[in-house]
């Protein structure tokens, strides 16, 4: 009774991306001008990406080739396995029949690889002389530094304080790779600047270190800003998980009942879960489709859907997506990738379409379920993807007492060998668990911009 | 010109696992008792390891068949991908084509997991209720940990205590997966108390990590001892790497001239380049084979061949090997995992046979290589395996220099993500090189076992 692995031949990896937009019975709202309040033109995003990226961030269209540079590249570690979990489920008792898509044998470690590539690929086609970002936890950028690496192009990191602090190994993987790597809020922008003068001691957020990276790129005409989740555009480079999953159930002769992965941003929820919407929208079979975010930071279960800001300094374009508020900065839960007061707008407008549901776990949870199935399986989960495999357990647990044997798949996005801090945390039993009460959150969306539109 | 992989499909696993010694020209000297000094009888090993392991070490059948339940449990990661590293061949500017066999897409990271596995398989099935072992920088701990879990025995992992103490999050990576993890010389053994009862500070060695585990082993009637390398049944279990490459030059068209790996006890180096001896020894093509180790270790550079302890405390069998005498304690190079006072026996008697070369390079250079390898290909290599990565390079310039078009193949035995430290040392210019002079050398070796045999 052991792991099955289902595995494709490299030419399998999918030849175009999968574009949602194409399939939903509504188009999602525009992303508008922060000034005028209007829908934004493509020239409007030059500044920050490049045209390509501009193209595919507004396409309508279903599939979007993959360029044959970026096939190559991701058949370095691509497709990725889809494993049959007999061991957990054994280990869980359950009649149900479980599947992880692992996206941990990326260079990276984690599925951000996936979108790191094509990004710094057009840029590069496009004469982009440097690179910026953010990251938080780290995973993003140490994906795009590896991808800046290959491409030979500079690039700049802007790390949320607290985790440049507390992740040294993170940042020493960026620097090794040739990234600069600077703590956010930092002295080299007016952004982090004013940040500083207010609060000398700021731990910084994800919507601060934003803010600078969008700064420095609109502020340098050879310079690109590159996102690692949330826009449309990323959500896509995605979407080759799920695609693989598709071809690879048909392997297993079976199909996923429910589907499951963790959001922060919403890209590997939206890699593993928009082709199998996708199936059911385009009258094929249908799928239960669960996306699963931290009660510290419960952006779908307990966020409004308004148009805010994707950053904390009001740089960038306001977009229409369950937010908690740009102010709002998340307790320090050990999953720094799910530390974000925003939901990708797709992945927001799918929620309200009714395609998906979304629930909330505590930390504690997510840590002794990433404990339970590394030890049947093998594989140390990432924090982040942690969250995914807690609900996979309810959902298992559920099938055991109902005897149903239904088929789940779950996402696991990344391995947590750069998280070994926050596992030693879990087994010393120091790790909290934060609920997020109505009046909190009130506050925190008291500050929202009133849009018309 | 990106990274060409070449994977096999599952079926494409080998059946059995190779033998050398039924193809060398003359029989490997045999492991004496340490009191008689006679050849050991599988009885006598029997306190020590399980008997399907023992039969293994002794064997002379070329092919010794993997159980199915090994080779299911293997498929969840393997074949392992070899790649074409063709950006680091335009980074060289090297007409040499340069393959890596890449092992860190298993669950531990390494290629330990390889005889992890069937390691505590056949404990298990023989009913052996725990698991004693060393372990150095912690892939072999990690590796045996995980296997543990998966097979629900309990282990008990002696760390060097300087490990133990730079190292907490491999140490977490063992105790995540339930194994317990205890600073050697530790108060539980006699050896360990008899060591700390001269030296209280002392920082520990695999040698006498070794002795340890070893003496837990022999006194409990229901615990057996695993190795992580060195021995002839370790090294056996690694072959799949070379069979599987072997495989995969096939599907490339194309055959190594040059194979390199790194060496510690052996097993990484055995596992790749065995199958190669092997096919020319039967008359196939040749190959020259390169065995690269620290030069703060110089096992097979310039220790002696000779019978020797393999652990410290003088109570393991007494094997032929190149060694530096089991008393030498190597400098805190940050390879922790190639710092072994012998040599797989087996390694070592190929060695005396000329079928194989050696040498040594500095730490700087080492990691210097694995940088220059890591920003090519995307991969951050093990400090072990960016040894043979260093010795790689030298022979990618050669053929620039000669202008030949050699294929050149490298075992990348394991990922960097848990060395990071190391990298960091290294990017800030704080590693040191250390050279053996003779003398220091012959001092050491003086202490060697006389054995008339």
């Amino acid at each position: 009774m052991d792991t099955i692995k289902y595995l494709l031949p490299d030419s399998e990896i999918p030849k175009a991306w999968y574009n949602i937009v194409a399939d939903l019975p509504a188009p999602p709202p525009p992303p508008l001008h922060p000034g005028t309040a209007q829908p934004l033109s493509a020239a409007e995003l030059e500044p920050l990406f490049a045209k390509e990226l501009i193209a595919q961030e507004m396409s309508g269209e279903r599939e979007i080739e993959i360029p044959r540079e970026v096939r190559q590249m991701l058949a370095q570690w691509r497709p990725s396995p889809l494993c049959r979990a007999r061991r957990l489920e054994k280990a869980l008792g359950t009649p149900a029949r479980i599947y992880y898509k692992y996206e941990g044998t990326s260079p990276s470690g984690s599925h951000k690889f996936n979108t790191a590539l094509p990004q710094v690929f057009y840029n590069k086609i496009e004469g982009t002389r440097r690179i910026t970002t953010e990251t938080g936890a780290g995973q993003w950028g140490s994906a795009l530094s590896i991808a800046c690496s290959m491409f030979e192009i500079p690039c700049e990191i802007f790390m949320v304080r607290v985790s440049f602090s507390q992740k040294p190994y993170r940042k020493a993987l960026m620097e090794t790779f040739g990234g600069r790597c600077i703590a956010s809020p930092s002295r080299e922008t007016e952004a982090g600047r004013a940040i500083l003068a207010t609060d000398p001691e700021c731990p910084g957020s994800l919507g601060i270190a934003i803010s600078e990276a969008v700064e420095v790129a609109v502020k340098n005409a050879d310079t690109k800003y590159c996102l690692g989740s949330v826009l449309n555009h990323v959500l896509l480079h995605q979407t080759v998980i799920g695609l693989e999953a598709l071809r690879q159930f048909e392997l297993a002769e079976d199909y996923p009942d429910v589907v499951i992965g963790c959001t922060g941003g919403g890209s590997n929820f939206a890699g593993i879960a928009f082709p199998f919407i996708g199936e059911s929208l385009r009258g094929g079979r249908k799928t239960r489709i669960v996306a699963v975010e931290p009660s510290a930071c419960p952006t779908l279960t307990k966020g409004r859907y308004a148009y805010d800001f994707g950053d904390t300094g009001k740089l960038t374009p306001l977009v229409k997506m369950h937010t908690l508020g740009s102010a709002f900065i998340p307790p320090a839960i050990h999953t720094g990738g799910l530390r974000y007061h925003g939901m990708a707008p797709l992945v927001s407008h799918v929620q309200e379409l009714g395609l998906m549901e979304s629930r909330s776990v505590g930390q504690k949870a997510v840590f002794a379920a990433g404990v339970q199935f590394a030890k049947a399986e093998g594989i140390l989960p990432a924090p982040e993807a942690a969250h995914a495999i807690a609900a996979l357990f309810e959902e298992a647990i559920l099938c055991r007492e109902q005897g149903v044997a239904k088929t789940l798949l779950v996402n696991l996005s990344g391995h947590g060998h750069f998280d070994m801090t926050s596992y030693m945390k879990h087994v010393a039993g120091e790790l909290e668990d934060y609920d997020y009460p109505g009046e909190e959150i009130s506050m925190a969306l008291s500050g929202l911009p009133v849009v018309s539109a």
